[in-house]
């Protein structure tokens, strides 16, 4: 196994943790470009360099630190939410950071590290690693604005000083990334890692209602067509009719509700609101599109409603690399026999978007009650240790 | 009975329509306190006084004309929603000049006639009839501001120049205002007016449900607190248990809804929700009001949700005057046999505000297709006409 070194590994995470550190419990504020975002991948690109590695920062921001030859790649995020939590794409940084070094110093097989920009989202989600695997262009990327009107490009501006060429991904033979669970199945269960199958697919929609907007006062209920119960109608017959096709990982929101036009006194016109699922299983996401067209087509001609649909934005699920879900799975049982299991990731991550290069891989280790993307998130100390040593197994044997 | 001229009442009726004409269909954008509303009121003062009354405009800038002596008051108002139509207020305005006109003609009954201020709300709801029935002070009425920031204060100062004193309330004997129904039930019941019973009462209050905001792609159905779930839980037992509680007249609206954060991938944390309803019976408002504190308490325990509310807004029923009532069902039965109801007034109007200081009582001609606060809003000029023959008939018995 390669001679991980826990201390420093826990000492490096918490350093990490120094760069927009909240001073509320364990969190963090270090939104991709922000001054503390860009410190901290200049601290992280020294560490790179001190350990052997050749650091190079892309011209999105990403940070890698690159191993000689062929290697196997290690990494996440080093960004976090507006207001995060200090494991979230940390742990898995701090992880490519230990391994790549250890390996270096214990003779062990070629490892390169990386962080890459932007994961959490500030002008999409996980733009970073979306650029460079050409699922999105430079070009396209730059014209995207965060929530306040910035431009990529004038964010991209603010570290173009520290940047490099792009790296070619012919120098990887595969991506791992750790990641906390950011979800209760592990912590509740009491185990100690997830070997993840795959990423699960999501597909998002808006959809409205149109009624009649009246008087909420001389319209008798049994001639209205009130948007806002037609909506009502649709998630209760949706939550009926999904019940024969979905899993206990199978999960649909509706996050944003718009009732218009929004008065006390008036009987909603029209409501429109956010549709989104996500499932592992691309068959079953298509089943349930058409569960969700069916319904709301229903809903509107029973009760006289128009009714019209955004777009729909679709991700397909991505299946992690069975080999090295072999080599997870067995390291996980030396390191922590019975108290792992196989699961799905719900979240997106940037190995979602390294999939269209290569081989990939995620190792889940557990949330404390389930809670991310929050000051409160935190993982226990041991559990962070046993997933890096599960890496450590494990990156010996994919690399054979 | 007073010898009315429908003619010239249609004539005066569309004359007034031209202040603030929409150009869309009988469309009128006439608000409280506009170009085309003081213009209308100057316009309405002028005919007051070419009809033999004594015009007056107070400081709200309500118009009268005023018989001498001891009168029966006719009125309702001439401003419109900010999109509204031909009838809605001026109606009863025309109707109430028409009468004191003819009756003053005639020999008749002393008649007085008014049209109030902002009944539909640009500064609240009957702010003028409210600051003359005491119901507000005018000096708080000042404080009060439209949805651009506009001060009642600043608006009257609009037409300072034209204002005399308030008129003393002594001065009448009761008040009768002409409305169309702005609802459905003469329409479809094929019959020419309505006796309104009373005004029903309104009960208005905020709900709100904190729930566990979370991650959409992460957070389990079954670990969810989803503080939409809460409400559409809310709404669909709402409907439920006032099934055996409400009459055909009863009506319950959520006409505003705020979900936050409001995020496609994130589980809504709270939802906070309009609860408005409306009954004329005052137990049956209390009835309403204890089953939905049940089930909101009921669903919030349940699921584990936090439940708040904002302060409860009441105003009860104001009854119309029994002796009025009768007047007014003999001339209707006499003008139109068998073509008439009792019925309640699901909205509010400046009656309500009038019912502090005298006597009230309301007649309501039909809607086509129960259109109101709309350019579409109609009525046929045959119902108008008759609207205003049973109003001469009862106002002769009124004061007789």
């Amino acid at each position: 196994m390669i001679p991980v070194d826990p201390e420093r590994f826990l000492s490096d995470l918490h350093e990490l943790r120094g760069f927009g550190a909240s001073g509320v419990g364990k969190g963090v504020v270090r939104p991709g470009y922000s001054d503390p975002d860009i410190a901290a991948r200049e601290w992280l690109a020294a560490k790179y360099g001190a350990a052997g590695l050749e650091p190079r920062i892309d011209p999105m921001g990403s940070v890698w630190g690159l191993a000689e030859g062929k290697s196997l790649l290690v990494g996440s995020h080093s960004d976090s939410q507006p207001e995060g939590g200090w494991l979230d794409g940390a742990l898995g940084v701090i992880c490519g950071l230990e391994l790549a070094r250890a390996a270096r110093e214990g003779g062990g097989p070629a490892v390169s590290a990386v962080s890459f920009q932007d994961e959490e989202g500030r002008f999409g989600v996980t733009t970073g690693s979306r650029v460079w695997s050409g699922a999105t262009s430079l070009d396209e990327a730059d014209k995207l604005r965060d929530p306040t009107g910035v431009t990529l490009a004038e964010a991209r501006a603010r570290m173009a000083h520290l940047a490099g060429d792009f790296v070619d991904p012919a120098r990887f033979s595969g991506f791992v990334e750790c990641h906390i669970e950011q979800g209760p199945w592990l912590d509740e269960a009491g185990e100690a890692v997830g070997v993840v199958t795959d990423i699960v697919g999501i597909r998002d929609m808006r959809i409205t209602f149109g009624g009649q907007q009246n008087h909420a006062g001389t319209t008798p209920m049994h001639r209205r067509r009130d948007a806002l119960q037609a909506m009502l109608k649709f998630q209760t017959l949706i939550a009926e009719r999904f019940r024969n096709v979905v899993t206990p990982q199978s999960v649909w929101t509706s996050g944003h509700v718009d009732v218009h036009p929004g008065a006390h006194s008036i009987v909603p016109g029209r409501c429109s609101f956010s549709m989104q699922w996500r499932d592992g299983d691309k068959e079953r996401l298509a089943r349930m599109e058409e569960i969700i067209r069916d319904t709301a087509r229903e809903v509107a001609e029973t009760g006289g409603f128009e009714l019209s649909y955004s777009g729909l934005v679709g991700l397909d699920p991505v299946p992690m690399d069975a080999g090295m879900q072999a080599a997870l799975g067995e390291a996980a049982e030396a390191v922590a026999p019975g108290r792992w299991r196989r699961m799905q990731s719900g979240a997106l991550h940037d190995a979602a978007s390294v999939g269209r290069l290569m081989p990939v891989s995620m190792l889940f280790v557990p949330s404390i009650d389930g809670i991310s993307h929050a000051f409160a998130e935190d993982t226990a100390e041991d559990d962070l240790v046993t997933g890096l040593k599960v890496l450590a197994g494990a990156v010996e044997k994919m690399a054979g």
